[in-house]
């Protein structure tokens, strides 16, 4: 209880450090060419770029000033010292400092795909020995509707790992391809830790609370450190986080998913990642045509944000194009306008959907929306987690 | 025993992926706008800096891929797992890939002298934190001379963990300031690896066989990247290593020596990098004119390296001047040369020391009598160790 306290203060210290540093230290960002320019605005300026550099490792040095305290107790009596915990600690905060280092190479050396995929898959293995050691349970409870066919619980054993790599390698590129405009990857990212931090709260007094408190442990400085990224990213930015950022939050939420065990759970938060990622599968994998930015189009007459297009040519449709534009406009998911010898339609991404749902809006109105159905998806998530599994579980 | 050899395999294999991975991934650094230009050549080529990421990036991954071959028996048996051992193989890593993530980003931003000192006292807390719950010896053996003052040991307490903090600042900023000709920090580093790798094998049957096979997980895949880097960085260099480098290397012997419990033996290693170091102190400390480069003046016309001067004004002059210019003549140290109001002293450097010493010699042949007295130093430090330390203790 008092180490929560502790974390609680040492994350506000965290959270007034972070606001204080971003500010001095971004010229060194824009000198060593660190920077962009906003896409949706007006003004020409260079926005400094991978400032989420700065929160992680913030956020490390946090988390790392806090090991003494937490394991403050058990280091009087080290007869009896929790080692295995401690390795766990440790080993989250190996993959996620393997991750900021990714990340911000990537963002100074834009890397190839294959290097984004592969690493994390990498940097996750310190987390699953440290799985296999402390747990190696990889047994699914099934559905009580499904337990006819596969009996109460399967074991997949091994297949349990590989799905735990994916988680890592889904989280971090999730929060990565639904970002693009000012403060969406921060502010859905800070989301997605409340319902974290809410959930660890409502399970602490369960018998599982060692792990909850574990994650409450990694998930409020981090909370504390994205914060006050995001006051400095919200519209107008005046700094842009970087995959650094997205890349850092990504393994953060997939170390708690995995160490903790709520992995279904997490997943549940990520209800808007999924949805967009799912949407954007024909673009990612290069079946319909997809341009370099897909963020939306900004028209400085108006100054709101229009969807932005892709364009296929008939000639090079196929079947699969076909189909898949049959389903998609089935579902009203799409904004299909036939032109001579092509078809344009919307750059598949949750952004552009809301913008052909809702009309064309401000940047800061879209980003509202975003969030608010990242907390409404929330919500969702906790009445799945909580009434409607009773009945399944 | 298998184990070394399966990590003796990977380590080659990380030597061939280093040395393939730099030609490659070079212009990536260029493009990004981190390259140098090589003050000691005519010709003013881009050469890509900070290529110490490549060859820590992948000595880090190799130990990752190495932690389910290492604990491979013990993963077996779940119940007896050395969970201590694994926390400290994982404190260790994340020292490393704290100070790789700090070097990087030192590289790219050309951060302030107070983070570099702050950093990697902050990156040794884990280690720290590792060494307080499994060993907590913070005794030292008194030499039987002063047993008669002292006893026959002390325990010094807290004072020892500020110790071990001290030890991994210096080493990351002792082989970043013997540096400056191609080849010398990756040389240097090279040579101490391996001392550090044969002081282990002639350990290996005494009752400490632990730590030091502990260490050599660590050294050998350490030295097989830096060996590659090596080949790139020799002269004529066609990459530099950057602080990253230093800072990696550094942090990679403090934490062995930390945690295999031979500082003492790895500061003796340090030899040239101490003797510099304590060379520079009135350089580095401002109380004589430090310019930013100290590195030897190349003149294109004998394609020869001479010495570097500072200027010191006899206005300036104080009494701590005059007092270590004095020592300094008397050890013949350095090279004084009076002229109209001011004296030209040569930057205390163990390089320039060298150039005085031996004459203007050409690059190569400087970096190899400085590597020549390394190994020398190494030469001393068994005697030191093993013959004379057996009187003393």
């Amino acid at each position: 209880m008092w180490s929560i306290i502790i974390l609680i203060f040492l994350s506000i210290v965290s959270y007034l450090l972070t606001d204080e540093l971003i500010p001095k230290i971004k010229n060194l960002f824009i000198n060593a060419g660190l920077f962009g320019i906003d896409l949706c605005k007006v003004s020409k300026e260079k926005i400094p770029e991978a400032i989420g550099v700065v929160s992680g490792c913030v956020f490390l040095v946090t988390i790392f000033m806090f090991i003494p305290i937490v394991f403050g107790n058990d280091l009087m009596d080290r007869g009896n010292f929790p080692h295995n915990e401690f390795a766990e600690l440790l080993a989250a905060l190996l993959s996620i400092c393997c991750m900021l280092l990714l990340g911000f190479a990537d963002d100074v050396l834009n890397l190839k795909w294959r290097y984004k995929l592969l690493l994390p898959t990498v940097a996750s293995l310190p987390l699953l020995v440290v799985y296999y050691v402390n747990f190696n349970s990889t047994t699914f409870i099934v559905p009580i509707p499904l337990r006819h066919f596969f009996g109460n619980s399967v074991n997949i054993g091994f297949l349990y790992y590989i799905y735990m790599g994916m988680l890592a390698v889904f989280c971090t590129n999730a929060i990565n391809i639904l970002a693009g405009i000012n403060g969406l990857e921060v502010g859905q990212s800070a989301i997605i830790a409340m319902s974290i931090i809410i959930f660890d709260i409502i399970e602490l007094r369960g018998d599982q609370f060692k792990a909850h408190s574990f994650s409450l442990h990694i998930m409020i400085p981090y909370l504390a450190t994205t914060l006050a990224l995001l006051k400095h990213n919200w519209y107008p930015s005046k700094v842009f986080v970087g995959d650094t950022f997205c890349y850092v939050s990504g393994m953060t939420f997939a170390v708690v998913a995995i160490l903790s065990h709520f992995s279904k759970t997490v997943l549940l938060f990520f209800l808007p990642q999924i949805i967009n990622f799912v949407y954007s599968v024909p673009q990612l994998f290069h079946i319909i045509p997809c341009p370099r930015h897909r963020l939306p189009k900004y028209s400085a007459e108006t100054d709101l944000l229009y969807p932005s297009k892709t364009v296929i040519l008939k000639k090079d449709m196929n079947m699969l194009h076909k189909y898949i534009l049959q389903v998609l406009t089935l579902f009203r998911l799409v904004d299909k306008q036939e032109d001579d010898g092509c078809i344009v339609i919307n750059n598949m991404t949750l952004i552009n959907l809301f913008l052909i749902k809702l009309g064309p809006m401000s940047e800061v109105r879209l980003t509202s929306s975003l969030l608010v159905f990242q907390i409404l998806c929330t919500c969702i998530a906790f009445i799945v987690r909580y009434p409607m599994a009773s009945y399944f579980y």
